[in-house]
């Protein structure tokens, strides 16, 4: 079965942007590269809601080259991107075949509405934040509320120079 | 002027206690009893909200040994604690005058519409985050939305054995 992997950068107050969308309070530098790069290598698969596939064509990323990018949307058909694969069926179920196919590691990308129905469906076995040095006051939250509870084992904790501390997480199934 | 820590214990998605305040998810072991002892040395004032106070005395905690408690409330008038003193006016003017006497730290306890107050008003100077390993799914909001963003600046990180991970921030004024 392939790993599931939810990762993502968030403010201490769990924001994952502005309520703008906004990413200009992130902080990146040869460490964080570095994770990012070494965990790139790990997974072929991205799987995202259509609120973090829309912000990134804003931001000009469609797709990320060698891996392939899926999009949970009822109300896009198709993407203007050939590694894009919009899938209107239902996340969990779709993430079910997925996990059982031949493959490296799966991320899911975002937050909200997606994480939340991966979760509630047992399909997440990590978690990964980036947790950032600021209280943002609002904006997009990492976490929406969840119907029972899961318990996780710290696996790491590893803190970067620019006061970011990254943490990776065990979902006990 | 005195420092105003916010220490409190929180789930990693923010909450600080279910939704009936029930904290039996809260681990405790000697690493976290040694941090705490070694705080409390450090402050001689606790401050707190109306329902962190109440949720307190129904646990059986109505004051701590040796240290001063100020509880904010505009409904209840005084403590069945000697120790315990009821503060009607506003907290954070409170707040200001309590920084600018003599003595040693001041502790922040609970979380939600205390803690704003004090963040937007800009009276907390550290804050120090136990951070369980579990995500609870709802309950009782460590952070509510606040109207501005606060910097911050990690000063320590440190992971229990049982899984919490201690991080001490900073409040760049």
């Amino acid at each position: 079965m392939r790993k599931v992997t939810f990762g993502v950068a968030n403010s201490l107050d769990n924001y994952i942007a502005r309520k703008d969308h906004a990413v200009d309070w992130l902080l990146w530098g040869e460490e964080a590269a570095s994770v990012t790069a070494k965990f790139w290598k790990t997974i072929d698969t991205v799987v995202m809601g259509r609120k973090t596939y829309e912000v990134g064509l804003k931001n000009g990323t469609t797709s990320y080259s060698g891996v392939k990018s899926y999009v949970f949307s009822r109300t896009i058909r198709e993407s203007p991107d050939e590694g894009v694969e919009v899938i209107s069926e239902d996340a969990a179920g779709f993430m079910r075949k997925l996990k059982n196919q031949e493959g490296k590691g799966i991320c899911v990308m975002g937050g909200g509405e997606l994480a939340k129905s991966l979760f509630e469906a047992n399909l997440i076995d990590e978690i990964v934040l980036n947790i950032h040095p600021v209280l943002l006051g609002s904006g997009i939250p990492l976490f929406l509320p969840m119907v029972h509870q899961l318990d996780l084992e710290l696996l790491e904790c590893t803190t970067f120079k620019i006061g970011c501390v990254l943490v990776t997480y065990r979902v006990k199934h």
